[in-house]
This record gives structure tokens, sequence and C-alpha cells, in this order.
């Protein structure tokens, strides 16, 4: 309802448009608007996208080679990095996308060798939590919040341990409350969710992105079901949204 | 061959790098890049994008509702459409991806009328013109240059009498000469079908987007094969760079 009354405030004052995109971007995301908080993007870098259904984007599975359109997915990930290749002609860059949808972190390590690890990234991309806590909502999964954050800690350390030079990045788990799937019901619970991704980014020196405030900004200029039909999954102008957010963490 | 000496040369010189991409875009686009020269993007507006495999990019043919990522498919639409639903939020657009695989102008035209004019678009992007001419090499397909400008002009003339108000954006069919498919045998045969669809523009008053010129400056950044691996089908790069391009086309 916030929500909805500072879109008709911002609305009114006129100042809908599309020069408000990067401010809306840089103004979520302080840290990473200065180049000291970007991660680096060093020649023939391996960078690998990891996470959900948001990742996923009906990617292809069969298609596992790099810089596939078809593998990349319809999503963020593919958004990304057909700027990051535009972007960097000469630095012969490999990028992958290993999301899979409806994934909680156990699921990621289950598949983290092969889906990871055997990838040597560079640069590893994680967007995962929101399943953690949405599933627990039926009833059906019984992980709680300790489950999320000793799971991801613990697949971060295997990480480092392995790739002990890996530049990681995390997304922040996003909802936005009052658009189909997200009600209030989530809050305040999901906010552990997201403080424990933030956390987690800071003890291992990952560059965070704060997807939340990025939706809710951008709620100064639409509704939320603009960016997300379900509250969860973003439109193709989310998609492009989180990928213009995901794009400040790096410098080519 | 050129192109790899320039390339090389360009390289020697150190100007590879992402700052060059804008000026690229417009160099290769003077008319565009002045505001008078582009379409102007009104609210609600349904916009079109027609073609062939480049268009469709492995869309998903059973999504076919508005603004769909999968519908959309992998490519250059996929791009541009996310640019312009990211940058013009309160517009309410309805962007659509009709493209069909192997399509040279007469297929366009067997499926006009649900594919094009039943959607009625306002703003309509055609890129058509590359399979009328690479389809007659094998001696399967016996249309001639004739064949694809009457074919055309005869799509514009009926697009243009049931959607008077349409406003048209051709794109210039392209060929990156060495790279894989495309050889010296291409030219300069295909040469008259980029001029065919240069005049149908001019005459249809159609912004006219010159990917041809698009992917001979990029070739300064890094060889043909980084944009398109067969010569004809851009890569992740060369699908965002002509998203760019298309997305100078017009103003949001």
């Amino acid at each position: 309802m916030n929500n909805r009354r500072n879109f008709i405030k911002t609305a009114a004052l006129g100042v809908i448009g599309s020069s408000l995109i990067p401010e809306i971007v840089a103004a979520a995301m302080p840290e990473t608007s200065k180049a000291a908080g970007k991660i680096r993007i060093p020649d023939n870098a391996t960078i690998l996208f990891q996470g959900d259904s948001i990742t996923d984007a009906h990617r292809d599975r069969k298609q596992t080679s790099e810089n596939n359109a078809m593998g990349l997915g319809t999503g963020y990930a593919l958004g990304a990095a057909s700027t990051l290749l535009l972007d960097n002609p000469s630095k012969n860059l490999k990028i992958y996308n290993r999301g899979i949808s409806g994934n909680k972190v156990y699921q990621l390590a289950d598949r983290w060798e092969e889906d990871c690890l055997a990838i040597k990234p560079d640069i590893l991309s994680i967007l995962v939590g929101v399943n953690d806590y949405w599933h627990t909502l039926s009833g059906k999964y019984k992980g709680t919040i300790k489950t999320y954050r000793d799971d991801f800690k613990a697949l971060l350390d295997r990480t480092k341990n392995r790739l002990p030079d890996v530049k990681l990045i995390i997304g922040e788990p996003y909802a936005v409350n009052g658009v189909k799937a997200v009600t209030d019901a989530w809050f305040p619970a999901f906010y552990e969710y997201q403080k424990a991704a933030r956390e987690l980014a800071e003890s291992f020196g990952a560059v965070f992105i704060p997807y939340q405030k990025v939706y809710d900004t951008a709620q100064k200029m639409a509704p939320g079901s603009y960016w997300t039909p379900d509250g969860v999954h973003p439109s193709v102008a989310g998609a492009r949204l989180m990928a213009e957010a995901w794009l400040k963490a790096v410098k080519g």
C-alpha cells in the first residue's frame, strides 16, 4: 500500500521517465557505485551465474557451452552477459548460467561439484534464498533461517577452499509485498534471510547486490507488478533492471 | 582479410575497450543519432519485431502474449524490448516478436494477416533479406533481387494500406564476409539486397538501421566471428550490439 502511494505521489510529481533509471540503481547501490567497491573483470575471466528460477529464466539446460544465448536463459543473466560481452570484446570472457528453478541452498550444494567447482569461475554470482523461505509456507519444506545461513556459509567455505581466488557476488533475495504470491505473512521472517545473505557477503568479502532496495526504489516509477508479475519472478523490465544493478557491481 | 587487418591494427593502437561502443554505434548511425531522425514511442504503443532467424532467436512460439521473455527469444528483440520496458515504465508498452527462422519476404507475406496486421502495431520493425539471397546459393530457391524488392514493396504497401499510421523501422540485411557461411561469392550480389532495403526504407519514410555498418565498425574492436559465429547469426555480443543500434532509432 505504501508502495502504491509512493508510486502515485511520484507520478504526480512528474518524475516518471527513463532518466531516473541510472539514478535509481545508483541510489539503491551507493557502495557499488564507487569504483573501489567493484569487481574488476580480468582478461580470460570465467563468470558463472548461480541460483534458482530467477537466474535460470528458462535457459536450455542442454546448451552448456560458454556465451550461449539459449544456455544463458531469458533473464538477468543473459542481460548482464550480453552487455559484458559487448563492452569487453577483447577480454575473451566465458560466461555460464547454471541456475535451476526451485533451488534452495542445499540443492545448489548437491550439484556444486559439477555446476560450479568444475567450471572454475573467476567470478561467481549467487542469488538464492527466496525458495528457502517460500517453500516453508506450504509446510512441505522444513528448513529454517538457521538452515539457510548454515548451508549458505558451508557452500561459500567449500567454494573458497577449492577456488581461493574466486571473486564473489551475492545477490539479495527479494520479494515484492502486495504482489500475488507475496503477502504480509512473509514479513518479518523473510527479512532474516536477506540479513543472512548480506552478512555472509560481508564476511566473505563479496560484492552484495541489494535487489530488494532496487525493486523498492523501482516502485517509485511503476507498480511492483510491472517489475515482477508474481512478486518473485521478474518481468522483462525487472530482469533488465536486475542486469543493470548487477553490471554496477563490476567494472569492465 | 581486410577486416582482420583492421582489427589487428586497431588492437595495436590500444583502442579496444568498452568506451568505444557508444561512439561506434553513433558513428555507424549518424542520421538516427539526431533526435529528429528518431521514432517517438507514444503511450500504450504496440511494438512488433518481424523477420527471420535473427529476430526469432529461438523464441518460444507458444508464448504469444506481450512482453513475454520466452516469447521474445534470446536475441536483439529481447535486448531492445528489455531496455525499452525498463526505460518507459509508465507507457504501458506491448512488445511482440513474430520472427520465424528461415523466412524470406514471401513467407512473411504468407503469415502477415495473423502475425502483423491482426496485432495492429504502432511501431513495426522488419529485418528480412539475408535468406532471400543466401537460399539462392544452394539453387533450391529461385528468387532474384527483383523478387525481394517487389515482394518487400508489396508487403509495405499492404501494411501501410491497412495500418496507415504505423511507424516503420527497417533493418539492413547484413553478412560478415570471411566468417564461415559468408564468402566473397556473396558480393557484390548481396549489396543489391542491402540497397533495396535502404531505398524501400527511404520511400516508405521508415527509420533505417544500417546493421552492415554496425557490424563493419564493430570489427575494429573484435574479429567478425566474435559478433557472429557464422557470419549471419549474431553471438550474444552481436545481439546486444544490434539491440543498442535498434534503440538508437527510437526515443522513449
